[in-house]
């Protein structure tokens, strides 16, 4: 029987209690990710399928989860682009000709949705078959804005500066390179729930750097075009940003059926801000999955104290999983949320 | 004459147009600066009060600011509770043995006011003195969380893990970590005071890592005790901050003057978050600084036009002026924000 409380939670439906799920669930914070990764690189796993179905079935195993999220990368779906991406041991990924230019946004094609990340699509399938009566299977994409980031920056960057000069000196350029990557996202995502992804996630974790009036401008309707398309296929779509705790009027504005939040912010202040019709995720402090565990239920009991009881609310980390935390911890967080929001 | 529409904008009171100065407007992007730093370093400056001074005065030569602000750093303060900081080409300032443990915490003096930082001390007579018939001089201090954020991690951070690990695991000595420095910011600004300055910054640039719960328990009564002794000498205090657009009501309640934002939020809902008790200061994007004049012009007019003609308010950046910024268009946005905001 599909344990269906992630799904119910994503269209604000009554739930028997509240559902968790975390942000980079499957990691380096567990061996037998560590021992796959001692003889695979990154990219090797992304793309053989069967390797990347490994990995998103590792902390089902360990954890009373009720989602998985395929294992994959933001970056790999810009190879479709004809941009070339490499992963350098301790450097993370980098874009080896980064777009600077108009006319380095013209030379990106925009693939048909097969084009996109196939091995991605064929682990979607694999795990969205292996789990199908169980779990729902979490698809997801980089927001346009965090991919042009990396590939106008070529890598990850402190204050964005290329981009934002890209931006505000060849605006057309910029737009042009924007309105590529929602119909590159837009598909992409489509394509993954075609596979079998039950929802999907659009990580916009860079777009913080932006403030509300370049984020209305430059930014916006590029993300509204991409969730629009998402929801085209049926699934709910969750819209993950960091940073953005002063414009969250504006990311709600941009869409998804839930938002999902950074730590720094309260959640019953969230919710009054994002109003009654968006579920939210979110939102514990990684931090806190690495101090004691009384600290670590005080601060989640806290967070559900704040959702209040809301059905549209679905617990997570503000952030991804942190390397150095004790796999004790996540189990005792996952139980913890279970009990301590049981309706039943 | 003292020209006072900064004073009297950060007590609310009507202005003939915005005041305007910018953080680290005293900075690499200009040549003269530059210059003097070839031949000293930034520790030598910062102890030579004539030569903090002079870099005091750079800025106002060529730009019709508002303000100056003092030139010194966060870090010499620490000094005088027995803290060894290094200042290492190229890596920022380092602390030569961080604070780890509730031993170390305990081997932290607390000095008198006179102790600390007296060189800075120095420079605010001299500047004051200097500036004392035309324009109002700046002090500032590092805010507790900040200061106690660089003598845990040693230097920057980017999730600030051995801190918030002190936070979680050592609450006592944590505790008491945050009780000394909220004395010695307290103190020093104090003295700042009592040395001519006529406003005084707290910088909390780090701040913004943490959630409003962790703020709230860990922080916040800390920096109203510093803003608390800082008002006790009768200047207006700035307290700025970043990233904590998620929690910008327990910034207001730990007090200040005026309130300090980042870029990332419209100054009209700053406003009506803060209340009208508080003059705030901001916010336009360091990066605009770097950006064609048009966009340049575009996006101070937009600022002034959230501000609304409010008198509280201070134009500024949401961060420190970027090395990379032309000094032409530092004297343009000046220039534009008297003019465009003139109530003459």
């Amino acid at each position: 029987m599909m344990r269906d409380r992630f799904l119910r939670a994503c269209r604000r439906e009554p739930v028997d209690c509240t559902p968790i799920w975390l942000m980079r669930q499957a990691g380096r914070y567990m061996p037998e990710y560590r021992k796959l990764r001692e003889r695979y690189s990154m990219l090797e796993i992304i793309r053989a399928p069967e390797l990347a179905l490994e990995i998103t079935m590792q902390p089902l195993r360990s954890f009373d989860l009720d989602a998985a999220i395929i294992f994959s990368d933001i970056l790999p779906p810009l190879e479709s682009m004809g941009v070339e991406v490499q992963f350098v041991k301790g450097d993370g990924p980098t874009i080896l000709h980064p777009v600077r230019s108009g006319e380095d946004v013209e030379r990106l094609r925009v693939p048909a949705a097969e084009e996109i990340a196939p091995y991605t699509q064929e682990a979607i399938r694999l795990a969205s078959r292996e789990l199908a009566d169980r779990l729902p299977l979490i698809g997801f994409s980089g927001a346009p804005f965090t991919l042009a980031g990396y590939l106008v920056e070529g890598g990850s960057s402190r204050d964005f500066a290329l981009t934002k000069k890209l931006m505000y000196q060849e605006p057309a350029a910029w737009h042009s390179l924007m309105d590529k990557l929602s119909q590159l996202v837009g598909s992409y995502l489509q394509a993954q729930a075609g596979a079998g992804a039950a929802a999907l996630q659009l990580f916009d974790s860079w777009v913080g750097i932006l403030g509300p009036a370049d984020y209305r401008d430059y930014v916006l309707p590029y993300t509204r075009r991409a969730i629009g398309m998402a929801q085209g296929s049926g699934v709910p779509v969750i819209h993950f940003t960091t940073g953005t705790n002063g414009m969250l009027e504006l990311i709600r504005e941009a869409g998804g059926d839930v938002v999902g939040v950074d730590w720094r912010i309260d959640l019953g202040v969230a919710r009054s801000r994002l109003g009654e019709g968006v579920a939210i995720q979110g939102n514990l402090d990684p931090m806190a999955l690495l101090a004691p565990l009384p600290y670590l239920r005080q601060q989640a009991a806290e967070l559900l104290r704040q959702a209040d009881g809301h059905p549209g609310h679905i617990f997570n980390l503000g952030h991804g999983v942190l390397p150095a935390t004790p796999m004790a911890n996540v189990a005792e967080l996952v139980d913890f949320v279970h009990t301590q929001s049981s309706r039943g």
